[in-house]
């Protein structure tokens, strides 16, 4: 079944220890869609400004993303620039113009409102909870957040919390939202909040699951070159949203899946600047890595 | 199989944010021997002084501990203080006294060197050697070093690393050692310089294990309380290796078994200060947290 994601479409430019790119497609939209597209038609809701190119359009249809949800308004698509430290895990903002995305309000169309699936990208929690309230029956509802909302707009976050199925979150903002240092803690008080599950994505160090009554940890995939980690995250989410929405399999064995999934396809996207990676990328190569994935994991070996 | 391990005997002084302790049993050799002691009984090579307690030696003892390696000088027993941050992957020490342990010269009693399992615990490179010099025909050696060897003795160093099979070390260790920032790269080049296997500790978020031709990762059990990490590497050694020694199982299998039991140890090493809870620590909940920990991990959820 398709899913719906909205978010960020933003023009990149990134700096790493390993080179540089400029004013590259970016946004948690762009990388979500793009991952769940591996498994799934997306739809996206997103604004961008009249800069946007053609060619992208053209590649983001050929991956089967509708973008009949995208407004292509007067003015520039957004703008980040960002730049890593040898330790990539930490990275300075160095630039930042929201441009159209400053006003961006999500107007559904209406082939996207009986959505069962839908994952709400790193936006303001009241847009968010606006997009919740423009479908007719959601079954299956991811979101994300930031710091710079949990500081500003906590009532908002908060009252989103109690409208999702699945919170994904780095460890810094988990601890933020909960006030507990500690994960276990800080995860527990999260699910007081409302969502059934909750993501903890810890970047090098993989991703932990916390629900009610279990609890699952994997590893990243470990590799010899990380060329760039942005986008990670989101890439992450469109491989596990992507995932779920395909097999339509929410068991505790169909969330572990779409987690090594979600986690395969942020793997693919680090290799390489920006969403370049994404692009040339083919099932064989994702399948083979989840077998890969699986193998690192298994305790019994392979 | 018993278990040879030669290390350090000394009392800590800690303070983490949940409390302090004075002068209590610790050193690497002491949290090895208690933890490989739930697998297979251990010969323990040490120095400590006519202060360290006879209740502590029938402790010892108690769990299967072979303390005639254990040389008892006059003096004093060394002493470290250390204080953890908020963060507790970051400690401060704040005393070192060495006592006798600055004259340590690991001499094995005979009933010692016909072992075919030993672990070198963080010691002077050239004193793990002697060790190795003294056994007859060890069969599968295990070793530890840490940041001051690697950059006052490397040379060394690596002429241990040629003569040990597995190397267990952690992640700042690993990039100083092989000159490597990535954790992938880092332990290829130091798998180069001899060992069949690099274990490399993470803390928080586990162990990553590279062979030739396979890799590992398992996460650490999370836990709603860390009270106290130290000792935490050499607890994960020792359930390690304890394993090892137990089945005489190397193959991919039984190692990555190993890796399990040694991080179930060490999930419950840091539950209370210093060696606590490992003194009321039994085989049945070592078992039990064996299969949650799979769990934990399975793909397929259990």
């Amino acid at each position: 079944m398709s899913i719906v994601v909205v978010g960020s479409v933003f023009f990149d430019t990134v700096e790493t220890p390993f080179g540089k790119v400029e004013d590259v497609m970016g946004g948690a939209a762009t990388y979500f869609s793009v991952a769940a597209s591996f498994f799934t038609s997306v739809k996206m809701v997103a604004t961008a400004g009249e800069d946007f190119p053609p060619n992208e359009i053209e590649f983001l249809q050929s991956r089967g993303v509708d973008l009949s949800g995208l407004k292509l308004q007067p003015g520039r698509t957004g703008r980040w620039a960002g730049r890593y430290h040898e330790d990539m895990n930490v990275r300075d903002t160095l630039d930042l113009q929201l441009n159209v995305f400053a006003d961006f309000q999500p107007v559904l169309p209406t082939g996207y409102r009986d959505s069962r699936y839908v994952f709400l990208a790193n936006i303001d929690p009241q847009l968010q909870q606006s997009v919740l309230d423009q479908l007719s029956a959601p079954g299956l509802v991811g979101c994300d957040t930031m710091n710079h909302w949990i500081t500003s707009s906590r009532p908002e976050v908060e009252r989103l919390l109690g409208r999702v199925d699945i919170l994904t979150i780095n460890d810094e903002e988990a601890r933020l939202l909960s006030g507990e240092r500690n994960i276990v803690k800080a995860a527990r008080r999260i699910l007081e909040m409302g969502p059934k599950s909750v993501l903890i994505k810890r970047g090098e160090y993989g991703v932990i699951r916390f629900a009610p009554d279990s609890v699952f940890a994997v590893p990243a995939f470990p590799l010899e070159e990380v060329f760039d980690p942005t986008g990670a995250g989101d890439t992450f989410a469109g491989g596990f949203m992507g995932e779920i929405a395909r097999s339509g399999d929410t068991s505790e064995t169909g969330l572990r899946r779409a987690i090594v999934y979600g986690s395969v396809l942020a793997s693919f996207c680090v290799e390489d600047f920006s969403l370049a990676r994404l692009r040339t990328l083919t099932t064989d190569e994702i399948e083979h890595r989840y077998r890969q994935f699986v193998s690192l994991t298994d305790v019994d070996g392979v």
